[in-house]
């Protein structure tokens, strides 16, 4: 491909997944937007502002000759976390930033499209254009953050606002579906994996982060997991057998959170007169539509106290990096619209389903850097690396990740307590 | 006057205090509303529905016979903390009430405003229209805690937005008003009054809360207090004299709060390269424009620990009240519009200015019933009584209380520490 | 009385109030007064070096000519909380001084004592004596604290020793005594007040603190006092009538400390299998043993709880000194020997019982200083004036303070969620 | 070896361990035994009694026939952990254990000795042998812990006593061994291992916990790790170039706990007028005698934000392993009596020196299980196992591990903000 064209499909990129942004807000209010419900999450808002903010620093500011910055003091105001680049204000305090306004953070994004598109039609240096890859990768993440925090938000608000309509049309069981049980007939066998010697990270086409680099020899023993996502009726069963109560299937530190936090269920299920409902950004369900679903909002120490009490383990991410390699991202991500994790369809045994979409799978692994692993120069290497210490690695995506953000080799990572994820558990056979 | 009369006139008030509540919010935008920017804090758009919901609950629902309720959700949704009425929701997640947006809580109003003017039409009984009169009162209450939180939203949104310009008018010192030294002449002489027994309390003429009585005597010794409030200059040699390194000036509990908190200097007040400024509903000023300007946005703590430095003591609420009794509410009050404390006028040494309005007036007395107290009955009994542990009373009203709404007798009471009140010093002499 | 003659007594005085912060220590091994088991409390073998601190940084140094100090460190290291005379370790830190050991701080008290002997042998000059006498009453303070400290470090113990044998010798309905009922049989009657205008405060004559002073007027109006403390017993049917889980009983304060905490019994009762005991000086006691003996370990959320569930109300501080003003201590004290509340006799109806000994008995008055309080000058003004913040008074001392150390004006003072002293409820009757 | 022989000489094992245990308390009093001063640490009589009641819950009551209890309530008492076995006390509790005092707990001790030494007289079954020998090591590593302890708990005693005298014998600048420089002179090259596919974990002779298995296939690119450890001296550098000033320089979490916690040097070293000095079991030196001394007392960010300063990396625990296979324990472990880090000898620049001893080494790795890692059956899979998470692995023992105690396939752990453990930091080259 010549560079010209290199540039125009860049810049065609860039004004879908920039739209899309917005297309993901078309249902909130700028009220909604100003939200932020808990510690992991930011207001809608802010997530609009601050992917317009990481172009503007990263790629207008730097490259485009000429270029004026929309508004100076948004530098810092929009800036997450980059200590190098500039102060930032605490996290916290974002739910304070009723101004600027929804209008005028929109103006910020046009002003930031425009000069985009008139550095890409002027011609870009080739590290110009790979931070625009990055920043477009930057805004995919934000795109499932923003989803997952509104979810949050309105579970938040005692009013329980619905994201989307048509949550029964994705339940197999529900009253509006009744009889389509085929979708969850999918049992839990296992599907077997060679071992040997393989080669693990991304191999170098197309776009990765920094953290999936370098590629790196890693040995693995034969191994086999699951066919399908642990499901919310088999979740169900840990809980009815005492699950929560029983220290002997947790992780210590687990076991301290289940104790201080009073966990007793995943996050976002609720129990009214005994009857659990699952509050989703479809509204709130009975769990009984959903028992074929994969549960989902858990976190590792959940994921790992269930493999425990299912006799099982979860796998290490190079286990499941070797089981993914190769698939198509055709799965129930964000391009899916279903916007909720589904049952598995009954595919036959000869594959491992769900690996891509529905729920990000915890894995046995912490989040470290492999082998030689350099960080990306300057201020831009504090976007991955210096988050690797006390995290675990999560692999395959979710609902509501955007289909062309996901691949075999991606790793993302959260404290091991997190359940605001779309998060879930595939069991590997434990020998 | 006739019982119509009264319905009449009480209409009137009605319309009044409801429409003023929605004026204060002309500026604001529907995102501003959603901001609660600290623990004492709520959103504006709270403080308009919790301000309908008490006619709604406690006058409508009771006395308008066939009234309809806007929304039965909104009972719980918008109750404050009277737990005899129904539960509600965690005070912090105010914030995360997108929903009901700002029109619709408007439109609340509206129906409540529709239905209390039905109801004084129809004839309502006597308790509906002390209850309605009650209802005036509190939101007249909210209306001082709008402004009061949206000061503090407005400083903690790092672009310290202003709540309405103009601030330069009211500093005697201000650039735009060179040479206006006057205002800023008067001294800190002490006004004498006679000691003896006196009665305390609301006399029992219009209205009063419940904690302004019952009237009872009380012996008060001879004593002066200070013709007017301590200023910002004054405070600032308070600063500059260590103030807020020196542990004898403070109390044992004081002195802890300093050093957790890392108190340096009155809330709202910020340093940059030495010299400091001021922020206010009319944006941030220089200290030095406010030299004359009674000091605002202290502590109990830091006010006692002034006033020993001073050599002198903080009054009584008997004190205070026997002072102020008889005065005219013509101070620097809401309706004054300035929206923030002025220098005190030169207005001679005879009596003691600023008792009603600029800044309410920490005492040396502990918020706890009068003798023979008694509650409210019923779940309004909530509204005061349970407060009586762990606050300190305040006393004369601040230059966002309604002119109507403050008296000699009213009793206002925070936690020692609180800082985000109009709260100011008045000294008393210490014999 | 001589000048001689009083150095001579006072001496004496010296002698036996220092001899019986030993002997409170007799049946206490050096790791046991290692333990502080709570933020209130501090090991024994810090009182008995902090008593003889006192009497080495306040008396010593500045009047014995001469002195040596035992360790010049000590100073700083056995200073509470006086910030003007040195700095001081952190209080939690105490249960970290292993060293200097027992034998070394008895070493300190015989050193402090020879030179206490010493300069009274030479004559000590008015202020000395004044210092000396203060001292005295210091050492009290921490004989009771001693004890008080010594309760919760068994509490906390999960094998609960014992302090001092013979518990059921106390208790009128304990197995060991069956049937002595009459102990337990005097009513809750009620016992009337006149009003009028009142002197309060200590008299001048004798030893006092400084927060007893100035005496000074106050109006009462008529009142009436129970004739005991409330029991054990009653204070069971509170809690059985759901008085830990109904908000509209509480403070608001308290209704949050009682769910932060989980509070559903005073400290020291604990359940098992339906039943209840309660951990005393005397060791773990069936709670019918106790039932008419008060109540004790509650906090003044819980005395204002009760009283309010109970119809009725606490005294002011000051209905209570009218009450108790030339009472003998011939109570429950320390010096009884019984070291646990015991039952009121059945004296008759017609005077309060119980005012002096058993239980400190929570007030309604906040801890506040008198029209006209001045601290002691220089360092020791820190002793009582700089916790004039936050606190409520309680009055009449308990079975562990000694008897020469009570008195009508006496005034101690404590946070209101404060459980670990020995504090009871003595009902006023509402109007 | 016959099963006898094997008999007698675990016998001589048990005399030799258990009799260390006490040798190591011999300069404590029983007041020292009850400080616990920080979350991570125990009191040294908890040690103690706790290393009995390992061998008395899990050998004597199983295996023993006729085996009667010291104190049954102590089963429960001295669990540390074990949810299956028993309730435990809350870990903080321990300070309050005065009673049992130490010598009932030296009978304990006792009772137990005796009662293994008559088990193994009469021939014990192998899982008893197997669980005497756990017993064994879990006691080695109390010893370790409990000289770690003790170090804090003078610490925090604000008299700083010194545990074992004679420090400055191994300071190579102290003013007592002036001139003998050379022990400093180490340089800190770097030595180059081979990468290829390693066998990783315990080889199967001999004794290992559960955490050191199965042995397994990894592989490895070629490395370098220091010659050895970074000393006190070059760690003064990191400090005076900003180290902790520096974001740059730290993992996010690291950074976050250097502002939360106002870190600014190694635990243990203190600042006065300007130069530090840094406190050990053998009293506080001045810093410049420990110059060329290995830095203790780091937490994991720490070493990795030293490492990244320095241009470095940590080395992840399967480089370091294949490092010290093969090494000999004759480094400075506890049965060295230096007890403190000592400088390196200059032994050329052929080996790594310093790999067994001095300090535990921080890795880059997360504690994990080993692929197929089993834990123990039973109670005894508490013991590793369920703290595989949120730490970090350290390899290598320190100056206070016994040398029987350590091996090259020994796997400690803590969490990454751990500083109370003999810590320190070893270089890996960065490619």
């Amino acid at each position: 491909m010549s560079a010209g064209n290199v540039q125009v499909e860049l810049g065609e990129r860039v004004k879908a997944v920039r739209r899309r942004t917005l297309e993901l807000c078309a249902g909130l209010t700028a009220e909604d937007m100003m939200v932020q419900s808990c510690p992991e999450a930011s207001p809608a808002k802010w997530h609009l502002a601050h992917t317009a903010w990481f172009f503007d620093s990263f790629v207008l500011r730097e490259f485009l000759p000429g270029y004026r910055a929309f508004n100076a003091d948004f530098y810092w105001l929009f800036n997450s976390y980059y200590e190098s680049f500039a102060r930032f204000p605490e996290k916290r305090l974002r739910s304070s930033f009723s101004r600027p306004g929804l209008e005028e953070v929109v103006r910020y994004r046009e002003h930031v499209d425009e000069a985009l598109g008139r550095l890409l039609e002027q011609g870009a240096e080739p590290e110009a254009l790979r931070r625009i890859e990055l920043g477009l990768n930057h805004e995919e993440q934000h795109q499932e953050l923003l989803l997952t925090d509104i979810l949050n938000a309105f579970f938040t608000n005692p009013l329980r606002p619905v994201y989307c309509e048509g949550g029964a049309l994705y339940s197999p069981l529900s009253d509006a579906r009744p009889g389509v049980a085929g979708m969850a007939s999918k049992g839990r066998d296992f599907v077997e994996f060679a071992g040997g010697m393989r080669e693990m990270g991304h191999r170098g086409e197309g776009f990765c982060f920094d953290n999936e680099l370098p590629r790196h020899r890693v040995w693995l023993e034969p191994f086999a997991l699951a066919g399908r996502l642990v499901t919310c009726g088999e979740f169900a069963e840990f809980m009815a057998d005492g699950g929560y109560r029983r220290a002997e299937l947790w992780l210590s530190a687990g076991w301290d959170t289940v104790k201080s936090r009073g966990w007793r269920a995943p996050l976002y299920w609720t129990e009214t007169d005994g009857s659990w409902s699952v509050f989703t950004l479809r509204g709130e369900m009975p769990m009984r539509w959903l028992a074929a679903a994969p549960v989902s909002h858990v976190s590792f120490y959940e994921a790992d106290a269930y493999a425990r009490w299912a006799g099982h383990r979860l796998a290490t991410e190079f286990e499941w990096e070797a089981a993914a390699e190769g698939l198509k991202t055709d799965g129930n991500l964000l391009d899916s619209g279903r916007l909720m994790p589904c049952a598995a369809p009954d595919a036959g045994e000869c594959a491992a389903q769900q690996l891509l979409g529905d729920c990000w799978e915890w894995t046995a692994s912490a989040y470290l850097g492999y082998p030689g692993f350099k960080a990306l120069p300057g201020t831009l290497g504090e976007y991955n690396g210096k988050f690797m210490s006390g995290q675990m690695v999560l692999r395959g995506g979710s609902c509501v990740t955007p289909a062309a953000h996901i691949r075999a080799s991606y790793r993302n990572f959260f404290p091991p307590e997190t359940r605001w994820q779309f998060s879930g558990i595939r069991l590997a056979r434990q020998d």
